[in-house]
């Protein structure tokens, strides 16, 4: 950087608070939420909302369980009270949800609100004005005195208009806009004022919001400044503590986290993370991150597919494909050891009576969010045998033997060396069929017979005498060999008249799929003539026959 | 949610740490910078780097500054350790980086990866081992004395290949993998039993990497952690303590500063967080972080849009508009209330004399990192008079009275509610041209002449006789009048031969562009023989002209 430049810039002053109390408390319950996709979040977009959009986007949350809904800022463009009224009119308003609307602490614009609102039930009209020490100087060229001023002057024209609206309950909000830049003294002075005209009570409580306008420090320092400020009110009861935070410097999650923990009791945010240039804290992330620790977030996020459609229809934004919970990529694992990591611990965790998730590397079972396993592993040249192996099990069917999976994961680390991306499931699947499945030279079965069973009277031992044609090249030899049953046999036949010793190191069968026609997969490690080992497979009905071809297939395996 | 999915999890533990000092601390230096971009970032892409994509994401990092560099695993694949090799070979490493090879603790991988560095100069050998409490259960099935085992054979073997190798200088990496999901006694344990077989010295450090290969938890239980780990270790001057988190909770960023404060050393991130799944920590927004904090990174990021081609291009990864200090939209605001701020701020801030960039809603001066004002502000339904103000100004020279703002804010706003979309600056430039500039009907001046100009013995008092023709639609009239001045005159001849009565309420005017053919705009506002006010502009090389023109333009706007 020019050396220069960071002289531009000085650290945020500490916060005084000798008591913290906030870094050994944690989160046990889900806060109040108020959505501001429907403000905050439009106001942002390189093509706002269209009432269409805004009724499809009020529609999801609703759906998904949020109670508070700033739907606008009726009195800044006609969209935004046509919304409102649109709301309204029809009567798209549940019964158990608030809307809240936005305006700045000024006559003109909030007498236009509170005409947007014209016989609605309920709602909370959350009036701001900057506080903060920079807009007061560049932007109000105003005083402390006169910035109180224009909030205490706002919140008379409240209690003045709300007299015009009998038929409709009013709850309220005030933001110090800009609070993380207002010095805290003059925070707390100017939420005072507007209390003392409000006059809340532990039953009517007004909302103060005091958002990171933008986030100019550390999250740390955001939760000291919520509990210095909750320390600090002369009525903390008859007010509910709200943050808004925006995420500058990517630590608006964490932000909220932390002043939830200092004192918060409400978060205002978007799906996402939409808002003003970096955007608001991301809900989702938020609620999800309370669900991993078995805090139940009051949302429904079951379906968090449902919320990416409708999010990127209606706001036109991408979600990152790493973006927490909701990202292509975050369910899946592209290393070896991850792999091979998700697919022992998904094994124990079928089996475990703990009913805890506990799975490596995934901090959220994706069913839980309507995600599925299938994408968790893909393979690449980064990927070991446990990925390969998790893809043959549960998109094919194909429970290999864990020994088999070193041969075969690096036979498709080959592969992907040689093509430079990832492999899509067929492509393993298409190697596995060619390395263990067709391969029908030297040698393949053409037909055999099993001569004679004999079992001995103590039934624990028994022979077996088999002849078998087996095809080599052009030619079809007969073989016969005697055996402690048909497999055993038919590899004595094949030693003594065709291939010379070896041995069989291993075997594994299982059933490939269900049902009558039902098919056996049979796993068999051979050492060869030549002294090495290698793994052959064998799939048919007859669980005999699909032995003898994995025999076969393991024989014609290439050094 | 399924109620009954939340039972699936439980709180992460809280750190018994009663003296926790790190809320106190704040980071006054950067830390020493790792990127993993080549290794953890590469791993979890969907199509990893070729060798010379590689190359030149190496060639990025170099020239950004970063001295340790993991450059891969190299027993991991063919290309890993062939990129390598390349490196060392064809001698791309600057005499002031130090590569660095990951590696399992595993015998034929560790000997595979002093294969791959032979020749180096000198090397960071990264050595890890899973050592949670979860993955020792279901993927290791081996108890803490077995796991301590793997580890300490592992350092054993660095020692011994290192021999082999005696032209190298070699430095040491440990990293208890999934430190965050393991018992802090248990990571302290492990940590300490490689250092006893490593002998590291004061001198002589092993970096101790402390990853949260998951985030499992708030981000300041990772500070929690950390300071827990610093305050109980045996040899805590041998160690450099390094960080390596990820961002399952969104909180990456927050989790690795807090775990500066409580005594990290160095982070191990990627550029713009890419990694397995939700990515490592982003090393691009902790460095700016730090730089709004007026501490130095030491990294150069004063290119930001070369770094996301790169890593764009690189990766097939894309960066989100709202990333910060990276994304498309992260330098505008939209809102009108910002605009206007940040317009009134950016006045400011050229006659400020602090030095200090102090500007609403812009926590950075765009220009420190290669962007541009001009996409500061875009217009659409939400934007206000401040917004559509500036780019008037910065994009067309144009520089309205501030009283001026409202009508044409009005003007541009009705058009952005009709299109229902964003406006390009071409479009409220036409919309200015056609609403003052192009508007001829019904006045337009034909032409004029100053008959008589007196200006009286003392300069206080001239007066100025004009005649001017102006086309009143088909027609051609001549009119005169008398004034303190031609504009005056001019206006007292129309007052007196066409229009009745009107006040000239506000004149300003400035030089359109610099050089010889310099144009004047001029801004008038008059109270109108209706009784509205209205603005005019004229724009002429003779600023008699112009002003004469923009007292037509005000008569010709319609009510």
């Amino acid at each position: 950087m020019n050396p220069e430049a960071v002289k531009k810039y000085r650290p945020f002053p500490k916060i005084d608070l000798p008591q913290r109390t906030w870094p050994n408390k944690a989160i046990n319950t889900a806060p109040t939420w108020c959505s501001v996709d429907l403000r905050d979040g439009n106001q942002a977009l390189i093509q706002p909302m269209s009432l269409q959009k805004k009724l499809e986007m009020f529609k999801l949350l609703t759906d998904m369980g949020f109670k508070e809904i700033e739907v606008g800022f009726p009195s800044a463009s006609q969209v935004e009270f046509e919304f409102t009224r649109t709301l309204i009119e029809e009567n798209l308003i549940p019964d158990d949800v608030l809307i809240q609307v936005l305006t700045q602490a000024r006559e003109h614009l909030i007498r236009k609100t509170y005409e947007s609102i014209r016989g609605a039930k309920e709602v909370i009209v959350h009036i701001y004005n900057s506080t903060s020490t920079l807009q007061r100087r560049t932007v109000f060229k105003m005083n402390r005195k006169e910035i109180i001023a224009l909030a205490v002057e706002g919140a008379k024209l409240l209690k003045e208009e709300e007299q015009k609206y009998p038929e409709t309950k009013f709850r309220y909000e005030y933001s110090p806009e800009s609070f993380t830049g207002t010095e805290l003294d003059f925070a707390l002075e100017i939420c005072e004022a507007v209390m003392e005209v409000m006059k809340p009570t532990k039953d009517n409580r007004l909302i103060l919001n005091l958002p990171a306008t933008v986030e100019l420090s550390a999250p740390n320092i955001y939760a000291d400044q919520i509990e210095w400020f909750c320390n600090n009110m002369s009525n903390r009861e008859a007010a509910i503590i709200s943050l808004h935070a925006h995420n500058d410097r990517g630590c608006a999650v964490a932000a909220t986290e932390m002043a939830l923990m200092a004192g918060g009791e409400r978060v205002e945010g978007t799906l996402f993370g939409n808002g003003e240039r970096t955007g608001n804290v991301d809900i989702v992330t938020l609620a999800l991150n309370m669900f991993t620790q078995g805090v139940d977030p009051k949302l429904d996020l079951s379906d968090i597919n449902r919320l990416v459609d409708v999010y990127e229809r209606v706001c036109r934004l991408p979600i990152h494909p790493r973006h927490p919970y909701a990202g292509e990529l975050v369910y899946t694992a592209f290393s070896g050891s991850h792999q091979d990591a998700i697919n022992k611990g998904m094994t124990a965790y079928e089996v475990t009576d703990s009913g805890l998730w506990e799975v490596p590397y995934l901090p959220i079972d994706p069913s839980d969010v309507g995600r599925t396993y299938e994408s968790i592993i893909r393979i690449n040249s980064q990927s070991g045998k446990g990925g390969v192996a998790y893809i043959m099990d549960k998109e094919f069917g194909y429970k290999m033997p864990k020994n088999m999976h070193p041969e075969f994961g690096t036979i498709v680390q080959q592969l992907t060396d040689k093509e430079g991306r990832e492999l899509l499931s067929k492509e393993i699947f298409a190697a596995f069929e060619s390395t263990y499945l067709t391969a029908r030279t030297p040698y393949s079965l053409k037909g055999f017979n099993v001569i004679k069973r004999h079992i001995d009277d103590s039934e624990k031992l028994s022979s077996a005498l088999i002849e078998a044609e087996v095809r080599i090249g052009e030619e079809v030899k007969t073989i016969t060999g005697k055996g402690n049953g048909p497999l055993d046999a038919f590899c004595s036949a094949m030693k003594n008249d065709i291939t010379g010793e070896f041995t069989l190191c291993s075997y594994h069968e299982h059933a490939l799929n269900g049902g009558s026609a039902a098919r056996a997969a049979a796993y068999i490690e051979i050492e060869k003539p030549e002294g090495h080992k290698a793994w052959g497979v064998g799939v048919d009905t007859d669980i005999i026959v699909a032995s003898i071809k994995a025999v076969l297939s393991a024989l014609n395996r290439k050094k």
